[in-house]
């Protein structure tokens, strides 16, 4: 189980740039309240907050176990093509629960699990490194798009497409591909319809991109690089069931859920405006990208529920211990106190490292466990005693369980941070505007009155 | 030569949130002054501003590259034990001018060249997976480190060595050790001299970490992977002989150096208190992450030049095109008019992939470079329609000569910046207090009175 610490956010330890004893009770006091809110929203199938669900609805795994199994041995490259909350829970998945050079193993080594490639950009110069690297033969493609129109997502697809027609016969391309997107709608959906691929997903309507890890949005690649997503949903539930998500009356006791967003929200009003999350284990960094998004897009919003334009939310930031002292901490400690600071530790790593005798040498004797493990803990001392202030969420260990928990306690406390933000947590309206003008530079049909508009901008 | 366009951060384009013409012509017109203060202080050695004479110091190249030959085709793989600025330059080189695949390909088709990996980070996770994955019989390790006493860079040094001696025997290891360190002092500088490695190369005294990549930190592991470094620094110094580095009286024609400085910093003092550096290029994200230590390490200071405590310094944040349009602008674009966004433009990649026909889709016939160029243009547009200021460095190409220029029209901006902050850009006080309790939490002689200190906190 996740332990979380916020002492060295509060005004005992880092003074008038902590949170202090009124304001937390104040926004303790709130939590049933709040709790209720977004428990009350989640009962409603029609309001975005199905991720509340997820970890319960083991309806689709037997096909994604399936799948995985069939896919053994017989690709040794997978490939995602999704951008967003299409890729980045795959990838940090991946990060946490796979070796560091996974896609540098033989497949042997990788125990017949496929080299995960996740293609959520439109570089052109990756995309021709990427077809000159791997073998299209052995290659599965997953395609991730919910709404089914994602221009990134369709492009890398229709690139890949082609080019796997040629390597194995347009008849067996099929088999191939994997497409994962809504349940009836969309130009995917229809691909699907048309048993254009080997296996088709669905990505519950009332589940949001940056909400979908644990939909067959994150599970399919997982499980078929061999990671225990039953593992994962089962850390992310017994999370959900000591969160209480389907009570909506708790007690007064808020879980830790809601003590980061209460914490996070009362920072930010205090001028906290940015939200360094650092874990000090390679691994969880993926993770780190993963909360950027869900944090950034779920509150940053122009409009509060009530239609007042706000120009609220939080800057999510990613750093890495122990790489980043050595490139943000000067900043971190001295700059302006602007900023809470999100350790991610870890109790027991995955492996010990002892650092051999060199020439008596004070590191000698020691393992690169103590060595990191010392170095965030003067990190969070010496964060501290400037007065900046920091929590910190403890991994036991880094394994599915504990991942499932971790992605469940975040996604709860952005639902929450949305009630005490008072704004919308699920919609991105401000997304929209680029992307319609992306579609006018291309030539879509409908979209030509965004042309004039854009081109009154100097290029 | 890179362009500069900053139009969309002017008071014209995005209102009170741009940089009046009056507050441009104030800082535009200190250009001689701060100009002439920085060039004086890169004339004395004494100071540590020796980054403004590495593009023009050819004198090591000739070893540097004689490394490179002598090492092509005999190592599969080279190691750079090295963190901060002892890393990320190495990383940036090798993501802008490698391909993106590079560690994934064969030797051959490396052309000889070795496998890249940068080990900045003690992780005990990583560092086993990076020991089963590398064949150290066929590695060379370049450990880098200015002082040469570096904790992590000496602990990882130290695990690899006693396996490379297992791998190879005692007496060949050294063969596979390149150091990098100061030209006398320090632990690896007395390794070098007892003859402890392959070859050693000198980091100039007056060059910090943050700003060495073009002195042996960032060449050798560049030229070892069949980079041009000497077009690297031809690009650097064409940059620096039409900034006017060795002149110290100048026009009033600012360079762009100048105007990234002065925007940079009216535009902080204006609230936007964020730098978000945001490249259209997978290739350009190693660029932000190193600009982020530069600008991060260099500017955010407790105290500025007379001593008033000031806690200063914008938070430079990386984010990457088209990518994060599905994470980060949302925010950008509706939360808090507290940034300014830096895109990495380019104008011609190096490859173009067509997007093939599929069942009359808008996207077919159009390619990944015209797809990638319209969400640029459409997310500036956007951002500037919501008066976002934001501004454009555009690559021709992206090249050892381009690249060069980048680096050190960023670090001559930084160096000026500092000037404007008023505050030392080449120092870092802020680190001191953390390694200093590691010291002591390894038992490291003469640290011992730390502990007390540390003990006060909770754990």
């Amino acid at each position: 189980m996740l332990a979380f610490d916020y002492r060295n956010c509060l005004s005992e330890a880092v003074k008038q740039h902590g949170v202090s004893p009124d304001d937390l009770a104040g926004a303790l006091r709130r939590y049933p309240e709040v709790h209720k809110t977004v428990v009350l929203k989640a009962r409603n199938p029609e309001l975005p907050l199905g991720f509340i669900r997820l970890p319960f609805d083991r309806e689709g795994l037997p096909d994604i176990l399936a799948l995985a199994r069939r896919t053994r041995n017989r690709f040794d490259t997978f490939v995602v093509a999704g951008i967003g909350g299409s890729a980045l829970g795959n990838l940090a998945l991946q990060g946490a629960l796979r070796d560091r050079y996974w896609n540098l193993r033989s497949l042997k080594e990788r125990g017949g699990r496929p080299r995960l490639f996740v293609l959520d950009n439109i570089d052109p110069e990756s995309m021709k490194s990427f077809l000159e690297t791997v073998d299209l033969r052995r290659t599965m493609i997953n395609v991730i798009s919910k709404a089914g129109t994602t221009a990134e997502c369709l492009a890398v697809f229709f690139v890949i497409w082609q080019k796997l027609q040629k390597a194995v016969g347009a008849k067996k391309a099929r088999s191939h591909v994997v497409l994962t997107t809504d349940k009836e709608k969309g130009f995917l959906r229809e691909l699907a319809n048309e048993g254009f691929c080997e296996e088709s997903f669905v990505i519950p309507r009332n589940v949001g991109g940056r909400f979908s890890v644990l939909s067959p949005v994150g599970l399919v690649s997982a499980a078929c690089s061999g990671i225990n997503v039953r593992a994962l949903l089962d850390g992310a539930q017994e999370a959900a069931e000591r969160f209480r998500v389907q009570d909506e009356a708790v007690s007064s006791e808020p879980s830790p859920a809601y003590l980061f967003a209460a914490l996070n929200w009362l920072l930010y009003r205090q001028g906290k405006t940015m939200c360094v999350m650092m874990p000090y284990a390679d691994a969880l960094y993926g993770m780190a990208d993963w909360f950027r998004q869900l944090w950034a897009e779920s509150l940053g919003k122009e409009k509060d529920n009530a239609g007042n334009i706000v120009n609220v939310g939080p800057t999510p930031i990613k750093a890495l211990g122990a790489t980043d002292q050595h490139s943000q901490v000067q900043l971190y400690r001295e700059g302006p106190n602007d900023k809470v600071v999100v350790f991610l530790s870890v109790e027991k790593y995955r492996a010990a490292v002892r650092i051999p005798p060199f020439k008596g040498h004070y590191l000698s004797g020691h393992t690169l466990n103590e060595l990191i493990r010392a170095e965030e803990r003067a990190t969070r001392v010496a964060l501290t005693r400037s007065q900046r202030p920091n929590m910190t969420i403890r991994f036991p260990r880094i394994d599915e369980r504990s991942v499932g928990e971790f992605i469940f306690m975040m996604e709860l406390a952005t639902a929450y941070a949305g009630e005490l933000f008072n704004i919308n947590a699920f919609n991105q309206p401000g997304v929209e505007l680029a992307k319609n003008y992306t579609y006018a530079l291309l030539g879509r049909d409908g979209y030509q009155n965004y042309l004039e508009e854009l081109n009154a901008f100097p290029e």
